[in-house]
């Protein structure tokens, strides 16, 4: 059984390309409220699950001991595009915590976004671990340890204390197993583990609502995603899809992508969350297919709506300005 | 009817992303040696008929007018990268009809290589027409204008007389229709039409034979694909997959890339030519099915063979230079 086909690309009046997927909104019970495709194939969340690796970073208290606000709490659940703003952040961070660059294991890269990456070319000789994406993240898990007294080195390693932190963490909040099994390495060397698409979904809902969590972890959830609302641009940077999803509905709406077409979301006032993956992997159509699913629970608020139906519509225009065709989610998610 | 799995990416022991598609290899009477998905639904070429795009130039007799050798036929057949040595040939080809970039309708846009890009960064303001990825192909048709006393002005149009000739030449060598119809405007606006994959190929498989063609396009196609075959590094760029396969079996294999997942490829010796598209339009995947298409059809010629065989096997490795995944052709390819 294949996927249905949840975005479609247009050129002139034909479908030029099409991608399937799988999608799923479930609230903090367990209860699915709207999906298409399988939703319970083992998927790598990769990147959209940070909130969730984030837990023990406020939990264990350094965030408090660290003084970190809202900007550094987003910041820890990033995959920022390394513009300036964000590479100063997460030095800062781990500043706060006696350490420097020299102690991130994420490995550097270029910007993946052009306009940062010309900038980048035109500023610095080349990139350090500061400018990885996942450098807040990173800053984040440092600052976990070395307030909890543990030595970050090796911190990235399957059997470190910090990854056992986050897989009970992450294992509670999903009900799949993490274990070698199902254990991947990501982009920035730390573990992935592929959960069923409606586990995903429901970590985040169980996020989003406190339902089923402890007080501590109710609270310190609560507090990353209000974080991440608050400071979307430390989620991700300028015009990116996680940045302005969270800016058409101010402190209502959280997401946050991973690579390989992954995207999850959470709109806390429903006390619903979404996860959604791409089969292809593409991050284009996980975009449309977030922003389209979102919409469908703002019918009856009209700017959300019409924002969110703006991010899930887009015009391609070629290098002179012409149109040339569109992107648009499929019927799956518009009927 | 869903198109097969061409192509899936591991991570870790599990397939994290997927990539469906058709494939077609044809000969030059229309026989169907291997297929695979839907090789009747219309395909946009876009890029990957540069080769066919070409044939006015060369049957005007305006490659020959301008004294155009190996390196500026396969400029004129280009996705190229935009480095330097690629922005100085088609400066030239202007030239020698007593054009200059001025004269270039096909937009302007920064390279899609990283490291292209960061060297344009460092060396100039603002990229110009010259950088477009298709210069070579548009000095071609400016030339193409100019030798035939045809005002190159608005030749990107549909009813420039260059378009109608290159419309002639498609129609004549795919066997479809192309009309407003099944007409996109393409990335750097010209018109690109939508063919049967099937057509497609048959039009490479006629090019690479001559079978059915006059004297004049059989001798213009044979030396295009002479070119491109000898000038690889001019039909793309540095480490770019046409460049990589027409480098694998030097003389032997013509291959050309073409937006939103299209690959087309013809072996001469073997009289067939191949044409895929991957339905999520992704050029990954797009790269793979190509090399391990190619591959079937070299498996008496060893070095050949492994020379595809990897370039349709590859590892994943993250920012610290882990193995974290491979990409890989799926079993309708390898079986």
């Amino acid at each position: 059984m294949s996927n249905p086909v949840c975005v479609e690309v247009t050129r002139g009046n034909l479908v030029e390309s099409r991608h399937r997927g799988s999608i799923v909104a479930i609230d903090g019970d367990g209860k699915v409220v709207f999906s298409a495709g399988d939703i319970d194939r083992g998927v790598f969340p990769r990147s959209a699950c940070k909130a969730m690796q984030a837990l023990p970073l406020v939990e264990s208290g350094a965030a408090d001991t660290y003084g970190f606000g809202n900007k550094e709490l987003a910041l820890a659940c990033a995959s920022h595009n390394g513009e300036d703003e964000h590479v100063a952040l997460a030095a800062s961070m781990l500043a706060r915590a006696g350490r420097d660059v020299g102690t991130l294991e994420c490995g550097a890269h270029w910007s993946s976004d052009q306009k940062t990456l010309i900038h980048q070319a035109r500023t610095i000789d080349k990139p350090t671990a500061l400018h990885n994406n996942c450098s807040g993240k990173h800053a984040g898990f440092v600052c976990a340890c070395c307030h909890q007294d543990i030595d970050p080195k090796g911190y990235v390693g399957y059997d470190h204390p910090l990854q056992q932190q986050i897989r009970d963490t992450m294992q509670s909040l999903t009900g799949a197993v993490l274990a070698h099994d199902n254990c991947g390495t990501d982009g920035c060397s730390i573990p992935t583990y592929a959960v069923p698409l409606k586990g995903l979904a429901h970590g985040f809902a169980r996020m989003a609502t406190g339902v089923g969590l402890e007080p501590l972890r109710a609270k310190a959830s609560r507090r990353l995603f209000e974080a991440c609302m608050a400071e979307p641009f430390y989620v991700a940077g300028t015009d990116r899809a996680c940045t302005k999803l969270m800016q058409v509905a101010p402190g209502r709406i959280f997401a946050k992508t991973g690579a390989e077409g992954v995207f999850c979301a959470a709109i806390p006032e429903q006390g619903i969350a979404i996860a959604i993956k791409c089969d292809d992997g593409t991050g284009r159509a996980a975009e449309i297919t977030v922003a389209a699913t979102l919409a469908r629970f703002f019918e009856k608020d009209g700017a959300v709506h019409a924002g969110l139906t703006a991010m899930a519509n887009k015009s391609f225009r070629n290098w002179n300005g012409i149109h040339v065709g569109d992107i648009r989610p499929a019927s799956v998610l518009t009927a």
